[in-house]
């Protein structure tokens, strides 16, 4: 028999392969092999004793091929379920140049501005188009799906609702809310502890104190009905209003702003992004003026840099960043950029007369719809809706639906007497009469619309929206094929460099994993469509789910976390539902440890938990004695320990057996954070030693890209006690249910669409692969640290002086010296076309460095030296040879405009300015905008789309 | 009924589709209305009196549905038929990041090297990869099929063989020559009138005087036979030697250099580009020292710029831009660039050790076949293969060939009683064993291979190939995508910039009409699959080709010519075969006006034509005097004219049906180039004014992408008389074969793996949408004709004063006055950001300026606004305050090293060097390279890789 396929994918994915490379790196950290790496750096205690299983690795065509399968195994039907999932046209350009386009997807958040102008822009005409369409004027970069967004919503209103009457009120849903929107908003109220209420808001306002209600508009049943009256009521008695809202409608419908709505949230999907059998979609919130700080999630400002230019930001991102922690108010972290982006800019390419043709055709369709089937005697519910139809069918609802299957469409089976359709941009009148037929009407073309069927005249809306010149400039192909490159190349991603940065493995999204996800037989999957046309979908998921539980040592795992955030919440859920089950409901106590990531404790409080800080010890673990008086002071009500293993410190930390022991000794869970699984994936299995629930990002270890700040998957990996306290489906999921667990996405499978990624990547790599892949990681790591040492000291290592798969290089004694700062490097490293590391965390004044194992030993040289090269010029600052303000530090990074201009003035030459080290001059990344002036755009928010006359010279 | 998606595809494609934009272009130029425009500019005596009517436009959803159910009705088998095309893993980064990837794409051939600096490179490996693979040091950067570049060889040595025993003798082809290859080359022969025999040379060499001889290795029954003795006994009685071989095979096998060929050509298909359904492929052409200077195609270069750089560029390309007409020897213009770049990646990325292992493989499992047919019985012709197995099963050959299909696996039926199998790198050992089945052993594992079967000693290869550090540098997928990002990034494309190329016609290539070339139902079909496996290519072929002929106004069309030269070359070769076929054999004067593309003259001569050439009038006419004059003097003699519609002075000739007559009326032919096409779709109709023929140009006005310089294809449309001259096909063509036409490619549908694009293209605009285009090109070129006349005046206008779609600069004056030449210019639109206009053709020292309909208002405007700038700066040295020498003309490009520098000691400042006009400086393109030396580089030619020292500062 012949040898399989030559270049393994693990040769590709791998940067650092070959023999003399990997023989250059072990000599430098003094060791003989990759494997007496491992053995050293991972503690004994916790190693796993067998190799990774996972079957043979599959080459990249038979990876594509097995896709190809599964695809087919999936029926694309057309869609007219609707319930918050449309089908929509993803314009190719848009696909191509930016969904496919590793220039965008590779592209991490935009913590660090100044190489993140493009996709900055590209998100703040996402904000626009949502204030705009809202009729409120601050809206952020997305969240994760609308129930969610919901749920954000009403946590807000609970916060920020000052009246003294109203504070302490209950939370009101209308019944119109979709199923799943009501079910992730009482399983979120019912772990916090606070008191919803659904009712049919059109027969008015509850009695007694009201925190908030929550409209929707048009309704779950497609009702469009302008709430003015009710809003004012209900702000009469100290509510504050949120509506949900179709963004597409709002073309067509006075706003939420305009009605006096406080908060405006919903999905952005069917602006351009596929039903992607259920995400990931950016959901959207909007406020009005006054609420613009308590907004959870990112929101991208307009600030200034060195030269006065307009720049864009992330505003208030210390909120995120520093995650306010036990007093955290929402835990989203990773958001849905990259849908979010695809939204926007199916904004600017239709504009708003574009849009409204979209509507008006949509709504034509309903219109049509529902005159079809009165005239076939069937009772439409509402005589007012945009795209929606409910029709009452008394005991036939299953017969309707099933006959409109087997034509190719399907529609939405509300219960055993009601169905309902939506109408989407891609509907044509053939399939109106496709519908009607189904209905048992007999007529032969789609009917004209019946006058009776129309929006009221005060629901219609008057007011402008998208005025701005970037929804009027783009509207050929050629124009907004140029527009993308345009801001895609002001950002670097990871199609241009390596982007070290520590806790958020930026390693290879390979192309053979990516390609799969815009294929329409996955893509174009609708989350409610029956089973038998999603057996593929269904068979992938299964194999993944199982795949990582093998790599985690845990029972069973569950993918509806569409980010990490929400991960962490599910499982946490998990831990407080055992206990709960076991009458254990007093234990309520998570102990996190200092080091910790923000979001642990943000979600600990989400789920109910009280947050209890345990302290660090000088070498970066756990404070032993501390903990012990931690556990002992909350003996009977511990629920959990949140750690995170590897440490955020960048060191397996020997003693984690022995916390695990000490808190399951109480009584208490171990949650343990896989945010690091990059460094144990083959090595050591958090279910085997000590976890009972971790959550994984397939965004950092499973080569979903990070797109700029989202799409995640936090899938929630748990061991068998836990397993029925899992995540249920929100679609039809009961506050009152046991034995589920409670639904943390709006749909089953939360962002499914990325799934390939990572199903692919486990195939193409196998469990030796991946094995490889993290040992590889800690060499890369251990290499960077080695090298760099002597320069910028590591603070900390672990028993054997080796760290993990990351580093925490200590700049606090340099800036103390000389007053050059963290950041001030992490700006200089942008001029050698770098982007920088994670800056000041998990400890202030350090830099955070992850190579992955996606970096090849040149690239990991480049970084090296640019980082050596840097403390030359530090030296510079501390001999006195030059003043920290002046310096090349402090200035950086150079814009082509700085340095080529007539008035050089600085005591520093333009060449080591724009080309320092090594750099290449023909391939000089210039930043766009110089240094940008975080606090001034803080003080100042402006959260839309600036004037042009703002960029005038 | 609702109406049609919002957002036409017509209003995507056009740029100026806003009201107020194309009435203030209509203002600039006087006109009230886009007809009257076309109304006025276009004689009367040529008008289409109806519009053109194709159908319905379609949506791009609809498209792309219509594509997949076309796609559906291909189907994809293992792919065993070999004969020159082989299965084969395009590596998924280099589809994406090329051949998806608009930067790649939508790039021109590199005519202006200081912006093409990345796709040279690409190029330049491509040819280092062929140079160090075939033994011989000059390799060119491709050409069109293995077939054609046979016949370039076969002409090359008819020229350049100059021992006066041997030059005039015959050409003898070896019997074991790929049948298509055979036909292509005796087709020519006969079309040129020299001798062609075909024979076993393994026989020994025919008497009398041989010009040169063809081998193949390995040859089409897959036999590996060292010929060295027999090259040494050819070239012992003055012939020369040319070798087709296969490029994979050449990594186990001693190489044609080392054999003692003079040239080797050949396919590089294999390495990574798909089957195509038989093209667009890489062809590759290589030769000993001495004979460079006759290499038909491009030869890219190794040269410096002006700071000493080393810097790539097309060498000795004069010779093509100004093709040496009718002493030509090659038509070559349009190549296969984006294919030899995929190729050379795939070289790139592979590397030597790579390359040879997956040789290795599929030499392994040919010998497994082999093994297991020898021990089932049947007859295996040679020991000695590589990839291709021929079996002797008389009387039985349909049979095995059926039973193979049947299981999924397609192989060649060479004759009645014998079959091939061809392994390639997707063969596995399942698929042996279907092939042994098929043949009717029961063996049920692919046997070990026999001793047997192996490779002569003297036939192993022992030289090394790809030494070259670029060759063993990129081995992982992170590091092949920088590399293809940053090489792109050097470049200029339609992706960031209009390139206003005059006779280019570089308009949208839209994401849509690319998608499906890669969908795998389209790309991996084999050219000789049975139709029963091909029926939606064929009908998209066919439902192409009437299209084609329904706006041309001819009756039939064939989209063989995989280049506009091969379109000429076939429309020719139709006139010569209907005189012949008349009787009229003494026809054979081809009339070209003076201001013709070289191309058309070369393709004459190919043709077997003589030229005339006819002189061109003060107003860009023809002199009308000349022709009758010429007329007379060849009125028996006359078999055609060739002329180009609107002219290549970019003015709609009022006289053309005159000049047709004329001819006509002396018995000639008409042949209306169709280069300039995108002027008259919907507006006029060559088949109804006057044409016999005409070939198109699908990579100008029917968006194929330029690809940096092909894959193009040249369709040929004939009126009905012609039509039996059509290409044939040269899998059967016999040079016997009466009423059939010379076939001018390797495979029927010659590049048809791009015709889903153009098809595409016609259905999304609709007969309404083609004619919007046309005009919408007349309106932007004669807005930026009167724009800028009054600063570089344009030379050639119509009787209206209008332009057509293009218009011609003259900077003769200027230059006259000031020595700022038009080259200046073009290299000074760089530093704007531009890519040039046409330059020198088809007036020495002028411009052409073709904008297109896909160019929007503010991108024509941001042109003009750079050409006036620079008309400002001309004037500057016509004053006196500038020495061109000195200026920012004559040292243009500018790079970022050039004016980031500490010593800056021009006359002008950095920023005028850098951003002039309203050049965004947050988006500046910097050139990678400056000025290069041209005619350096054409003395010292260097083709292949430069050591890295050559770049060390």
């Amino acid at each position: 028999m012949i040898s399989s396929t030559p270049a393994a994918f693990v040769d590709r994915h791998i940067g650092a392969r070959r023999d003399e490379h990997v023989k250059h790196m072990l000599n430098a950290i003094d060791l003989d092999s990759v494997e007496a790496l491992a053995a050293i750096a991972v503690p004994d205690s916790i190693k796993q004793d067998e190799p990774l299983e996972l079957g043979t690795a599959l080459s990249e065509s038979d990876t594509l091929a097995a896709l190809r399968a599964l695809a087919t195994k999936n029926v694309q039907r057309v869609q007219m379920i609707g319930q918050g999932y449309y089908d929509t046209v993803t314009p190719p350009v848009i696909r191509r140049t930016v969904v496919e386009n590793p220039a965008w997807y590779t592209a991490y958040t935009p913590y660090q501005p100044e190489i993140s102008q493009g996709r900055l822009e590209a998100l703040l005409n996402f904000q626009t188009a949502v204030a705009d369409l809202t009729g409120l004027p601050i809206a952020n970069a997305s969240l994760l799906d609308e129930a969610t967004a919901v749920a954000e919503a009403v946590l807000l209103m609970r916060r920020a609702n000052k009246n003294k009457d109203a504070k302490n009120g209950i939370t009101v849903l209308d019944a119109d809310l979709f199923p799943q929107t009501i079910a992730v908003v009482t399983g979120r109220a019912k772990a916090l502890g606070f008191e919803v209420v659904v009712t049919d808001l059109s027969a008015g306002l509850p009695e007694g104190p009201v925190n908030g209600i929550v409209l929707q508009q048009p309704g779950a049943s497609g009702r469009v009905e302008i709430a003015t009256e009710l809003i004012d009521a209900a702000k009469e008695r100290g509510a504050m209003v949120t509506v949900a809202a179709d963004l597409l409608a709002l073309t067509l419908i006075t706003s939420p702003g305009e009605q006096g709505a406080d908060i405006a949230v919903g999905s952005a999907q069917r602006f351009g992004v596929p039903l992607f059998y259920g995400g990931p979609h950016a959901a959207f919130i909007a406020v009005h003026q006054g609420l613009e700080r308590q907004l959870p999630g990112r929101l991208v400002g307009v600030s200034k840099d060195d030269a006065g230019t307009p720049a864009y930001r992330l505003a208030l991102q210390t909120r995120e960043q520093h995650i306010r922690r036990e007093k955290a108010t929402s835990n989203i972290c990773t958001a849905q950029a990259l849908l979010a982006i695809v939204a926007g800019m199916y904004a600017v390419y239709h504009g708003p007369e574009g849009l409204k043709a979209i509507a008006e055709r949509v709504h034509g369709h309903a219109r049509e719809v529902a005159t079809a089937l009165d005239a076939a005697g069937v009772t439409v519910a509402h005589a007012s809706f945009f795209d929606t139809v409910t029709a009452s069918v008394p005991g036939r609802a299953d017969e309707v639906v099933a006959a409109a299957e087997r034509e190719g469409v399907n529609l939405r089976r509300v219960d055993a007497d009601t169905v309902s359709i939506s109408c989407d941009e891609l509907t044509i009148s053939a399939h109106v009469l496709t519908v009607a037929r189904a209905f048992g009407s007999d007529v032969d073309a789609a009917p004209a619309p019946d006058a009776r069927f129309t929006l009221p005249a005060e629901a219609r809306r008057s007011s402008d929206y998208l005025t701005h010149p970037v929804f009027h400039t783009y509207r050929s192909e050629t124009q907004m094929m140029r527009y993308l490159r345009r801001l895609s190349d002001r950002d670097l991603a990871l199609d241009r460099t390596m982007i070290p940065l520590g806790s958020c493995t930026m390693k290879l999204n390979a192309t053979v994993e990516m390609e799969a996800i815009t294929w329409p037989e996955f893509a174009g999957i609708h989350p409610f469509a029956p089973d038998s046309q999603t057996a593929g979908w269904r068979e992938l998921i299964g194999e993944l789910e199982a795949d990582l539980a093998a790599i985690t040592g845990y029972d069973r795992v569950s993918i509806q976390p569409n980010a990490g955030s929400q991960g962490e919440l599910a499982g946490l859920l998990a831990i407080r539902g055992y206990h709960v089950s076991r009458g254990d409901d007093q234990r309520t106590v998570c102990l996190i440890p200092a080091s910790a990531h923000g979001t642990n404790a943000a979600s600990a409080v989400l789920a109910g938990l009280s947050v209890v800080v345990v302290a660090t010890a000088d070498n970066g673990e756990i404070e032993h004695d501390d903990l012990a008086a931690k556990i002992e002071a909350n003996r009977d009500t511990l629920a959990a320990i949140m750690i995170t293993y590897p440490s955020t410190h960048g060191v397996y930390d020997a003693d984690v057996r022995m916390v695990c022991d000490a808190v399951h000794e109480a009584g208490g869970q171990v949650y343990i954070d896989g945010a690091n699984m990059n460094a144990l994936v083959g090595l050591a299995r958090p279910g085997r030693f000590g976890g009972d629930v971790s959550h994984l990002n397939l965004h950092k270890t499973f080569c979903i890209p990070h797109g700029g700040g989202g799409p995640g998957v936090g899938p929630v990996a748990v061991r068998e006690h836990l397993a029925p306290f899992l995540p249920g489906d929100a679609a039809t999921w009961n506050v009152g249910d046991d034995g589920v667990g409670i639904p943390v996405s709006a749909s089953l499978f939360g962002s499914a669409g990325v799934l390939p990624i990572s199903w692919a990547y486990i195939k193409l790599m196998g469990g030796e692969g991946l094995t490889q892949a993290t040992t590889s990681a800690l060499l890369a790591a251990n290499y960077v640290a080695r090298r760099l040492n002597e320069h910028f000291p590591v603070l900390y290592t672990g028993e054997a002086g080796l760290v993990a798969h990351e580093c925490i290089l200590d700049l606090r004694d340099l800036t103390a010296r000389t007053g050059v700062t963290a950041e001030d490097v992490a700006k200089r490293l942008i001029d050698f076309g770098f982007h920088a590391p994670t800056l000041s965390f998990p400890v202030a004044g350090t830099l955070m460095v992850e190579p992955t194992e996606s970096e090849d030993l040149a690239e990991l040289d480049r970084f090296v030296d640019a980082m050596v090269a840097i403390r030359a010029e530090i030296d510079a600052v501390a001999d006195g040879a030059m003043a920290v303000a002046e310096s090349p530090l402090r200035r950086a990074p150079h814009t082509a405009a700085a340095v080529v201009t007539s008035d050089w003035d600085r005591p520093y030459t333009r060449e080591q300015a724009a080309f320092p080290g090594a750099t290449r001059t023909q391939d000089k990344y210039f930043a766009p905008v110089g240094r940008i002036d975080g606090a001034g755009g803080d003080r100042n928010l402006v959260c839309a789309c600036p004037p042009l006359s703002a960029f005038e010279n």
